[in-house]
């Protein structure tokens, strides 16, 4: 049985104009009633205008939110009027929906430092409300692409005790040599009914456990924003116990989304998985899964069906985490390459055929009695990377 | 007037076998008399056998230096044999010289977890020895490359009160997306007489403000090696006074090897130079100078030509640095193009012509009373790069 879109939400969207390419370019995410909602932003230094006011409208309403206003083709970023442009189109979509405007949350993605002209937004407005449907969540899955080759979804329903919950994600962002610094924009929808603090607690973790796994800490695009809403519209509250369920869900769809962007890495021709175990902490598995998926040595390896794990244990050795060399193992698609800290025999050609699938699995594990173990997703770095963001502006 | 090598140091290359290709791999730098010396040394946790080695040495022979032995085509690193193949090498060298084996400093270069048979090196040792001249130091800076596309020397000369000094350095490595991640070895000579001890807080701090400012901190290849060695065999030993002439000249010639190095980098078309001003500190100034010397995207779109600058400002709000990003003013090959963190007019035809030139300044200033500076240079980030790296081991 396929999974249900969660109830009391409605999608649109049509193309304003803001990018070139005639593709649509704006997007409502409209909840009724509104939801209860949070948020995770970048932590850039230098934050877009959306991310800035999505803030303050958060803490003004709340956590109360009517509806997302999302466009791809300029981030609203490092321009002269950001503010104005983000007030004037979260107010007049405000007026839509009868609202506060602090119950809109703004999103923008695209290129920095060029103004944005609200009046594209202002004028579209009309024909984005009259357009929207219950069945367009797909629509805006493919609205909020930039540089992504595919749209990213995922879903899940939950039977409860009072009854059903759906889970729906989308997603947009495409990981890069530093995957955190195309934008990513992700939205999390269920008909549950979860408090605000509930959700910001929720979101919090599971953003930990997905799209942190395929981005450095403080190192991130300028318009990063995830939001998990929860409209209450199937009438189901679930209990304190079964809110873990619901949060294990909603990670396992996050999860999910932050594969997608993995694998639809700008260039990318294939999904690197890498786990890391028997660190002396969760905090050194991090750091040395963090420093193996970033490397452009290793992801240029694994492009060319190398395996190459010298490029491997030099990131690990260079990660900051502690550990002793001479301790560690590591497996390519499930064959170990090298033996404490030294190569292990294998068969090159069969490897190499192996290396040459769509999913790959690097495996570092450090002997003994260390429980610190990690997960993370990135892609491999090939040529394509380069004619994409050799002239991405112009 | 050209200048002149050091005097007492001679230099010799041959083919070994260490490599596929049949180009000289083994080479050889001798100081009559023994030189005093000082080196730094990747701070990899994986450290490779001649690193480990080298460190033991230079502290067992308190900075005494007869001679540097150098290989390319295998960095010796995380095999069973390593350290043996290490110290069984620089013992069959030392016994030429008639020398403690502690004289002698080993580096190697080139794939990592291959084992290094010994024999090869030693069975040419002979050939090396005999091939000893004043005059090959340019067929040695042939023979330490790699990746690298040419050679790369530098010299200096300085008339003190007592006479004249001779200074000469080569080095190798290739300047990639993090550039310290390319084996870096750097050799410099100078005939002054100087104590170990000034030649390590000399070449410490020409270090910090040449190579660091092309590598990020602890992020290291396992490999890495720079060494001074100073022999006296001018005669002339500076004055107090003069010593931080000589410094000033050593550090001059090293950031002269490291712009080389960047100039070089793998698949690079443009040698990149960042300058930062007017942050809070000199540490802030390095955090934003190496957070934007370190961005594929920026190195993408300086190889587009694209005045891309919103990913500079992006990079330097990632950075970690405190700023007030409406404070900052970024120049391109002197062109303003963002004024007070917006977008400032220019001709977009003319600066893109601009920006095709082989030499690419990027200027960050931060307005204001702060007086940190920094200097970076790296290089733009080409299609050349992957193919150079997607392929590498096998």
């Amino acid at each position: 049985m396929s999974n249900e879109l969660p109830f009391g939400y409605q999608y649109s969207t049509v193309y304003a104009g803001i990018r070139k390419a005639a593709k649509d370019d704006l997007s409502l995410i409209v909840s009724e009633p509104a939801a209860n909602g949070a948020a995770v932003f970048t932590r850039n230094l230098v934050a877009a205008a959306p991310v800035v006011l999505s803030r303050a409208h958060l803490k003004a309403s709340r956590g109360k939110v009517r509806a997302l206003l999302i466009n791809a083709g300029n981030a609203n970023c490092a321009t002269r009027t950001g503010m104005k442009v983000a007030e004037a189109t979260v107010k007049a979509t405000a007026k839509l929906f009868a609202c506060p405007p602090a119950q809109i949350l703004p999103s923008s993605t695209g290129v920095i430092g060029v103004e944005l002209d609200p009046r594209k937004i202002t004028t579209a407005l009309p024909a984005l409300y009259a357009g929207l449907s219950t069945e367009r969540f797909g629509d805006v899955a493919r609205a909020i692409m930039t540089t992504d080759l595919v749209p990213k979804t995922a879903q899940a329903n939950l039977d409860l005790s009072q009854g059903r919950i759906r889970i729906a994600g989308m997603t947009k962002g495409s990981g890069m040599i530093h995957p955190n610094m195309a934008t990513t924009l992700g939205y999390i929808l269920t008909d549950a009914t979860i408090s605000p603090k509930d959700c910001a607690a929720i979101l919090k973790r599971a953003t930990e456990l997905s799209y942190n796994r395929l981005t450095v800490d403080g190192d991130t695009s300028t318009n990063d924003t995830v939001v998990l809403l929860a409209n209450g519209a199937s009438g189901v509250k679930p209990t304190p116990a079964e809110l873990k369920q619901v949060a294990d869900a909603i990670t396992s769809v996050m999860k999910n989304l932050a594969a997608q962007i993995a694998r639809d890495g700008e260039g990318a021709k294939k999904l690197v998985r890498v786990l890391v175990s028997g660190a002396r902490s969760e905090h050194d598995a991090n750091l040395i899964g963090r420093a193996i998926a970033n490397s452009p040595l290793v992801k240029t390896a694994i492009a060319g069906s190398d395996a190459n794990w010298g490029r491997i244990i030099c990131a690990a050795g260079y990660s900051g985490a502690q550990f002793d060399p001479t301790q560690v193992d590591i497996y390519l698609q499930g064959k170990r390459v090298c033996k404490a800290g030294l190569a292990a025999p294998f068969d090159e050609p069969k490897l190499k055929a192996r290396l040459d699938e769509k999913d790959v699995l690097i495996d570092l594990r450090i002997a003994g009695s260390g429980k610190g173990s990690a997960e993370f997703w990135t892609c491999d770095l090939t040529e394509g990377y380069i004619e994409i963001n050799g002239s991405y502006r112009t």
